[in-house]
């Protein structure tokens, strides 16, 4: 079976996302032109501001999800760089928007936008930014692809609203958690690869196991991105770890670790979760050990894992007659699993 | 000719846009019912907050002109509901991000949504009522309304972004002025109007006509609104008077003013917009007495009249066979000179 061609531990070293980059490089960089020239404007603020979060060297990973998800069918034309541009667009649009609601000061290694050209501009070229991507998704002329990234965007908002509800909310679920993060992050991971199939004509079990694949990998992604901001090698994550914890943000280290906290932690994380500005310096550490010992790390992890399996299983349901390209399927498994056992 | 039927002074005591919200009130209430099903959302804030906006007596201008703009003809179909609530939350969004961009403190005589729900939410909030915006378009499925409204949403950002750049900078001319209101206000307006005759499915000509009408229509709006913000009735404006002036914008009775400022004018222009922290209690008095003194609001009102004298100019080219209801003709006449007539 395709799905199981990869041995994950044999793929540690090697980054499969970036051997997927390189495969498509040729159409990345027909992506990266047209991102560049939609994002011009006379007002010259605003392609210095996106580009400058752009050219950040962001993995972009949601383009290259729908090109992987498009050139696995018999599709050589030209539609997926434009809708690769614009889901790249909605996601930077939220981004920006982002780092104004959570006052980031890091991002991808530099000083977060908002810091440098002030809120007022950030939310303005967020704005433009997804007023381009719906004017590319318009000259593709797609309805089917206008209504799953219209849907997917509402339900980002959506999600990024719940998420500002649950921050410092001790009464947070695992699914409150899980519902937040299939929005703000799943949604358009799972929009991106769903919309691979529609370019490529397939049919609708086709596009609902690359929908259901970009969700699950997308779920994993930032239960993974959650974990990492506890213990990531802070260089290489190339922001501040801790930053959830500083927010009071309710992630699933934090939920697993309250599931076989003692009084003392239930204490402290409700100390520190309520009310963030209480924080001392020593309470990021003292967090850090509590998720070893209490092996939240591990816990967040192993559903990290089954969400990247779901995603690989996903997979497995498509017609092996309609597939082009089984490269492309072994790769996006190998991310699925690389979203795991990334570092950063 | 019909543009001529209207004495602008007869309809002084009326106001023709309410008189418009009568003859339309049946297919209004149509479109309030869709904006207030599609601004649900399982997570509450979100209608609580854009509930908060959208039922506090807005005119509700722009989806009336796109009703207008479709009855003018022969159309009768249901589809112009759903395009003016998606307007309408593209007015809504745009309402929301500019509060939070402006630190406004009321909007039509309520507390502004950004003070009471905070700036995160009235910017998720705004992105969520973009994106359903978005979602009520593809589900109408016309792509040259998509292209318009798209179009729009960008040319308002950058007006947005254009406008931030000229706060409390002397340089800016009457031409970055009406750069910044043609793209944050008439492009709306121009949309709003434009996309009737393609529901309508009238001809190139016919659509490109009711652009012009509303470009103009809503530079004259956007021109007398700037007026009203220093000479207006507080309690009738809904909110306070002076805003522009005290976040230092360059607008038209300020340009005006400053045309014809001897020396001591020119200075006090200067620290007042260059610095409007500087400001002091007696300085908006002191404007209000020099825009009096050098005639600014007179020439800025003179500017808004040829402005609406071209929205009604650009009626008058419609071919009379197509024109359905030419009492709404009379009605967007007397809207147009009802917008330099209004008090607020």
């Amino acid at each position: 079976m395709l799905v199981n061609a990869i041995e994950p531990d044999n793929h540690a070293a090697v980054n499969p996302l970036e051997r997927l980059s390189g495969i498509l490089s040729a159409d990345m960089k027909k992506v990266d032109e047209l991102i560049m020239a939609h994002m011009q404007s006379e007002i010259k603020l605003i392609p210095k501001l996106a580009g400058y979060l752009i050219s950040s060297g962001g993995k972009r990973i949601r383009p290259l999800l729908t090109l992987a998800a498009t050139r696995l069918f018999d599709d050589t034309t030209e539609r997926p760089f434009g809708l690769a541009a614009s889901v790249e667009f909605i996601h930077t649009a939220t981004l920006l928007h982002d780092d104004v609601v959570d006052g980031s000061e890091e991002r991808r290694g530099k000083k977060a936008a908002n810091l440098v050209f002030g809120n007022q501009a950030s939310v303005l070229v967020g704005d433009f930014l997804f007023s381009r991507a719906f004017q590319l998704m318009t000259a593709d002329g797609s309805l089917e692809i206008l209504r799953i990234l219209s849907e997917a965007s509402a339900t980002i908002s959506e999600g990024e609203v719940k998420q500002l509800l649950s921050i410092s909310n001790m009464d947070t679920t695992m699914d409150d958690y899980i519902t937040v993060i299939s929005a703000k992050t799943a949604a358009l991971f799972a929009a991106a690869c769903e919309i691979g199939p529609v370019i490529a004509d397939q049919n609708k079990a086709t596009q609902e196991a690359l929908r259901l694949y970009g969700l699950h990998l997308g779920l994993s992604f930032q239960i993974m991105d959650d974990v990492l901001d506890y213990s990531a090698n802070q260089e290489k994550l190339g922001k501040a770890i801790g930053d959830d914890f500083r927010e009071g943000k309710m992630t699933a280290p934090v939920l697993f670790a309250l599931e076989n906290a003692n009084d003392d932690e239930r204490e402290f994380w409700n100390r520190v979760i309520s009310s963030p500005q209480s924080q001392k310096d020593e309470d990021l550490p003292r967090a850090i050990e509590i998720l070893n010992a209490r092996g939240a790390h591990i816990a967040a992890k192993t559903l990290a894992e089954e969400h990247a399996q779901l995603a690989k299983d996903a997979l497995t349901s498509i017609e092996k007659s309609a597939i082009n390209d089984s490269a492309l399927i072994e790769l996006l498994c190998g991310i699925a699993d690389y979203t795991v056992n990334r570092e950063f």
